[in-house]
Formats: structure tokens, sequence, C-alpha cells
């Protein structure tokens, strides 16, 4: 049967030219917050390796938290070897303020990324709610628990900031196995 | 006369403390188009050295986008010896998908100055126009005029981003030789 020879030489190149571990960063950017979250995808299993807030001091000028937040996710990029980074998409803000300033701390990261040359894919939180729960109307705690399910946690990840990039993570690895078995 | 006496020394303390040239560098940040233009302030006469617009190329993704603004930031400080820092306040975006875009820009501007250590002030577009013309109610087309007025130049700087960079700079001279005399 050559399509079962096609299929099993198919998946002998996966297997070789495919890396076993792919390290996956959630990233939720603010400028008082900055949640972060580290998956690793081994085959079909997603595990928490660390998730997080990076906080920088209110009372700092605008350009010094910008600083403080470069220098914490290049050094979150040195800890852990990431081959993909899931950051949450801007397309609304409420509040224009806090909007502006999420905005601002959202290109620091962005740039950081580029520097390091990684993987950038970006899902609104309307899609990650979508992915996560199947509804887009799913409220913060229902995301919360699937993320719990999921990573086989005994609690929703602390504070919001870091589940919400837990879930930012586990979409971005399933975004990306999906493309993986298309290719 | 001890006062004379007093104001002759500060005068004398003054001159030999300030440089006599300071450049100062106005920005108008962008993710298409950044605005930007370097004064020079000696004693009260303000020259316009340079003044133009950063592009970046818009079938780039976004990371791209702000490495490509950063380095060119990066070239222009090079490029000028610069003391003064006058970038656009953002205090309320009409078209919030574009407010985001020139949030992000306006924040990978800020870090690339922080990490030159500059002196940064903040101006909205509405002391901008009340600085250059007395009102806040004028046209962009008034606030070109007065930048060519002050600067003594032949025609208004071209394009509008660099005509508001240059506005932008000369409130931040004006503004920072006003603290230097209250000091």
């Amino acid at each position: 049967m050559p399509w079962m020879m096609t299929m099993m030489s198919t998946t002998f190149i996966l297997m070789l030219t495919s890396k076993q571990e792919t390290i996956v960063l959630g990233l939720d950017p603010g400028l008082a917050d900055t949640g972060f979250a580290f998956l690793s995808k081994n085959n079909q299993v997603l595990t928490l390796l660390e998730c997080g807030s990076i906080k920088t001091a209110k009372n700092l000028k605008l350009a010094e938290r910008l600083l403080s937040l470069e220098s914490a996710i290049k050094k979150l990029l040195v800890k852990h070897p990431v081959d993909l980074v899931s950051i949450e998409k801007l397309y609304f803000a409420r509040n224009v303020t806090t909007g502006i300033d999420v905005a601002q701390a959202r290109g620091v990261a962005m740039l950081t990324l580029a520097k390091e040359k990684k993987q950038i894919l970006e899902f609104t939180p309307l899609q990650v709610k979508q992915t996560l729960t199947g509804s887009g109307a799913a409220q913060k705690r229902q995301v919360g628990l699937m993320v719990k399910t999921i990573l086989k946690l005994k609690e929703v990840p602390k504070p919001d900031d870091a589940a919400d990039a837990a879930a930012l993570a586990i979409c971005g690895a399933w975004f990306n196995q999906k493309l993986s078995l298309a290719q």
C-alpha cells in the first residue's frame, strides 16, 4: 500500500526534523503589570514551566518603567529558550488613557522580542476565549478554569495577568501545532 | 550696590556653568511616520539643523517596523549630540486603531531615548498650539507659519510631521530656558 509508505515516511521525516520540545511564551503586556507564562509542549502534553507578572513602579517616569519592562523580558528570555511567543493583540481600548499605556508597553515588548528574533503570534481576547472555552462570551473565571484543567494545575494561576498569559500560551501552542501539521 | 554685585556674579556663574549651545530634538512619534526636528539654541537664537520624517514600510510586520524605527532614531542621535528631547504627549486618540499604533511607536521612541539617558519633556498638541500661537484653537497652518517665522525659514518645513516636530522642539527650547532661569 504505497499511501501507507508515504504516511510512514512523512511521520519519520517529521520526527527527524521537529524538535521534541517546544517552549512557548504567553505575554499579556501592560505598563503596570505584564503577565507572562512559559509552557513546554512535548508531543501533545503542555506543561507550565513558570508564570507570573512583571511589575513596574508607578512612581517612576514612563521612560524608566519601559526600560525596566524591557530588562525583565530580556532576563526571562535568557532563562527560557523560547521557540514561539503568543501575545495579546490590542483591538480596542475602553479606557483610552490605560489603552495608551498598554500600547506603549506592548511596543516595547514587541521590539524586545523582535531583537531576539522570536516568532510571534497575536490573539485578541475574544480569540483566546473562543479557543479555550468554545465561547467568545466566556467569563475570565471560565478561561482560568480551562487553563487549570489543560495544564493539570491544582489552582488557577495567580495573578490574573499570569492566568491570561497562560491562556495565550496555550492558544499559541495549539495554533502552532495546526500550522506544523498543515505544512 | 551689593545687589548689583550679586547679579553680576550670578550672571558670571551662569556664563561659566551653562554650555553656549543646546541641541533640542522635537519628536512626533507614529508607526508609519515619525516627525523629527533638531534645533540649536545659542543664546536666544534658535536655528533649525535638520528635520524630516522617519518612515516604516507598511508591508513589514509590526515588530519589524518598530525595529526599523528604533534604528533610525539611534542613527539620528549619533549625528546630533542632543541635550533635550521634546516629545508629543498622547492624551486622546480619535481613531483608536491608529492611536494604538502611535502609542506602540511612542513606547519604542521613549525606550530608545531613555537608553541614551536623554532629558525628556512632553507637550500635548494643545500646549504646542498655545505656546506658539497663543491660542489652543489655532489651525495646523498657523502653527506652521509660526515655526517658519521663529526659525527664520523660507518655507514651512515639509512634511507636516516635520513641522509638528519643529513646533515641539521650539516648545522644549523655550520651556527649558524658563526652567534654567528659575533655578
